[in-house]
């Protein structure tokens, strides 16, 4: 209940240029849930340094950060997690008395999932995308141990980029590729996106591998997790991926773990928008 | 329910040395009662240029101005409305996009209380106090059209120069001073005080007064308030002050003017801390 608000109430936030409902609604039902007296509300702003400076003035406890803020954040704040440092992008920021230390949740989430799914490091991968996301990926695999793998992306420049600074190789496709792993990085699948229904990878492609991860979270079952499922293959899908990058900036914010019960519960909330 | 915060919440939220529970109770109470997408939230601040820079890249609505940040805040806000201008002190911040007007609600209770109670301005007044609160009513009185008075006020500087802006004369204290008006803008009475059962004028002052106007609003029925009621004097509380302070600062957020059965509600909810 508002009523219940008090002058020592925290408060965590987020910033991005298009906030949607989600955040907002799976923090604060965590809250309610869990009796923590905080208090979560979604931001926009035209002026980020500023923003960030009423972070630290007003003493928000945390704050979510989105695009286009994950890197553009990093010279205004005062440290870095290994986990934001590796990747060079910040979507968690935690204000200890003043003092605000970056973190990136999705790039632990990726961690925890290769070692979750135990996915052996010796096996080649091809990971398709040069993005924010597919960077994690990528380094998430490197520091997991692999040594061979490719990274699939129409991009010249942000592809050989991306394969040179892990020691990996650049495909523009998969056309000749094969490779145990394979995970998908891009929008390929995703909801509401202008392919939803494109398969990320080729039915061939998928039946020649061991594994298959989608970064896409929304919807759940992906064209690609479908096909993978189908086909009996270890399967690491973008949700898991979001359910525990998500109870990991809760838990940064709280000190406090949510159970899968509640984080269910939560997360079913949110979606009701 | 803090589930129903949603992205599009205006918040709206207050600054102060030593923030209390009551406006953050007040506010919130309102915004249900009322049922509007508000939420309040007070806070407090070692950095205030950076905190107002946070209330302009947020875009949060309106912010309440305390103790020491009343004059503070002026050359940090955009423009000052006349009610904070006449007095320099701004106790409520409005924000326009970005654009930030100071008000000053407790100048504006003052003066709409000396047109409700009809005080004629040909009486002569005594105004105890040369502080924030006195300069607020010695200006409200000038502007009411009192010629004659006189600022009682132990501190010489202040006291003097109080006087000196308005035109008004200069007294160490009550001694050969008769008036029509008295006005205590000092901390005699107040709950909790040193001087909480002060008598702010003596009986023979009250005895010789047509308006006795006390600005101490805790407690509501203070020693000098009292005494006046006893003696049949016409008299203005503090906590009808306060009353219209809050209501003025309520709608300069949200458009909205609640009722007074609204008000009374949401002050006795913001009382019980």
């Amino acid at each position: 209940m508002s009523r219940m608000i008090n002058k020592d109430t925290r408060i965590c936030m987020s910033l991005a240029a298009r906030p949607t409902n989600f955040g907002t609604r799976f923090h604060n039902y965590l809250y309610e849930a869990l009796e923590l007296d905080y208090l979560y509300k979604a931001f926009t702003t035209q002026d980020l340094a500023a923003a960030i400076s009423g972070i630290r003035a007003l003493g928000i406890r945390g704050c979510g950060v989105s695009m286009p803020f994950k890197q553009a954040c990093i010279p205004l704040i005062d440290e870095l997690a290994p986990s934001a440092a590796v990747i060079h992008s910040v979507n968690t920021i935690v204000n200890n008395d003043g003092y605000l230390t970056g973190y990136n949740t999705d790039y632990i989430a990726i961690e925890k999932l290769l070692q979750k799914y135990d996915v052996a490091p010796q096996l080649t991968f091809a990971l398709q995308g040069s993005g924010g996301m597919a960077s994690a990926v990528a380094c998430a695999l490197k520091n997991h141990g692999f040594h061979h793998g490719y990274i699939i992306a129409r991009d010249d420049e942000s592809g050989k980029a991306l394969a040179a600074a892990h020691g990996y190789q650049h495909r523009h496709t998969m056309e000749g590729v094969t490779a145990d792993v394979l995970i998908n990085a891009t929008p390929l699948g995703m909801a509401g996106g202008p392919e939803a229904e494109t398969l990320a990878f080729s039915s061939t492609a998928i039946t020649a591998a061991q594994v298959v991860f989608d970064v896409v979270a929304l919807p759940e079952h992906t064209p690609l997790i479908r096909s993978a499922r189908e086909q009996n293959k270890k399967v690491i899908s973008g949700a898991e991926v979001f359910a525990i990058q998500a109870v990991e900036q809760f838990s940064l914010y709280t000190g406090v773990r949510p159970s899968d019960e509640h984080f269910r519960q939560a997360a079913a909330w949110a979606r009701q928008v």
